[in-house]
């Protein structure tokens, strides 16, 4: 008997972002893996076993899914937004090199969903409209030095920066100090967008200028987007304003 | 009475990859406005206005949408993948901008969608596991200086690097300069991902080692990612190699 596992991605917050491929691949899993917050998005089924985890035991939770699908069964393992996005497809990918023959053996199927960074600048306008960078905040996996370098790179080219795990209870400081360090290379006025829990009923987003954005407007469910020097903001009378980054680049400001 | 604008992303392919609030828009519309090669993957509905018209017309299509939404009609115009990628939203925000003050109090929702990188990532494995960037190869609308100077920044921090716009009959020599650029930077066995059509029926992906990508595999609707140094494959017996990039990185290596 072959079994199979789905990696699927349920997108932002609710179903209205989710993709009839991640909710057929939902709808056929034996055996369900996930982070105990992104199972609990996932209507209960019949005969479906559930099996939830911490937010940290990515390794475990792929290693579990994978050995469930080697053992015959039709497995899914869940995240929210794009499975490939800071999320736990490469944790899947690692366990399937570093096991045993039988994880290579296994049938694979990752279903992309809406990553967060889309949904967050859906909600304002298109602020990553230009050439655009995604960058994850955790120094857990990398070196503090290393986000520092890629923060200037990408703010010294003009990238737009999508910041991903942007503060957590054990990382506190580490959004500040992105911040202060993109201050030095980008005007006063680049708009921040603060994106929390889009798609959730518990949904606020606020745009700030640079020299304004602190830290405290985040939390793990928080995805920021810092513009780039093109990035421009348009007033319009009773509605929030539009944050876009034009097509048009005549040169690099910085 | 009061128009609306919806700014739907139809993903990438066919609708297992529409969410249901872009087929909620869709239903809901009076008009449709959109590429035709968009508006072809939109089922036709009885009643329903459809206005197609050619991909470099992004101005203009953009402005007669928010036209008839100021005029008081629920429309929608659609794009592939997101529409805040490289794609339509950024041109209805410019019309927004610099267009008469009804088009500022026109109701606009954006409806993110799966966009194409994504999908060509989950094809193959985790290809944007770590931080990475998005370039637009396209020097339309900026100079191909920036573009090679964004692309030597993103090789140099190790960004993984996802190319939209590789290549059309008016461009054919960019995406060969821009292999020939990374070629400076990275490692001769870094893995190039080519996704043509992903999703569709005529879907093609092929994965080449960075001294052997050629930009005769890619063609306008092909997506291309190019990975960092630390970007790894995994042979499978019988299966496509798997292609990922680790959570964990040690330094830059360039």
């Amino acid at each position: 008997m072959s079994g199979h596992l789905s990696v699927v991605g349920l997108g932002p917050g609710d179903a209205r972002w989710r993709t009839p491929e991640a909710e057929a691949a939902l709808a056929r899993a034996e055996v369900l893996y996930g982070y105990a917050g992104y199972l609990e998005r996932v209507p209960t089924q019949l005969g479906q076993a559930r099996h939830a985890s911490d937010n940290r035991e990515e390794a475990a939770r792929a290693e579990a899914s994978l050995r469930a699908a080697a053992a015959g069964r039709q497995v899914a393992i869940v995240t929210g937004g794009d499975p490939g996005v800071f999320a736990i497809a490469n944790a899947v990918c690692e366990q399937i090199e570093a096991g045993p023959e039988s994880f290579r053996q296994v049938e694979v199927t990752i279903i992309p969903g809406v990553s967060a960074m889309l949904a967050v600048a859906a909600r304002v306008g298109a602020p990553l409209g230009g050439d655009f960078c995604a960058i994850s905040l955790s120094d857990n996996l990398k070196p503090w030095e290393l986000i520092e370098q890629r923060l200037a790179a990408a703010a010294g080219v003009g990238f737009v920066i999508a910041l991903y795990n942007p503060i957590s209870r054990k990382r506190p400081w580490q959004l500040g100090a992105a911040l202060d360090a993109l201050r030095r290379s980008l005007p006063a006025d680049t708009p921040v967008v603060f994106g929390r829990a889009v798609g959730r009923s518990d949904e606020s987003v606020a745009v700030k200028r640079l020299d304004a954005a602190e830290p405290t407007g985040a939390d793990m469910a928080t995805l920021v987007i810092v513009g780039s020097s093109h990035t421009r903001t348009i007033a319009r009378p009773g509605r929030a304003p539009l944050v876009y980054t034009p097509r048009v680049v005549e040169k690099v400001s910085a």
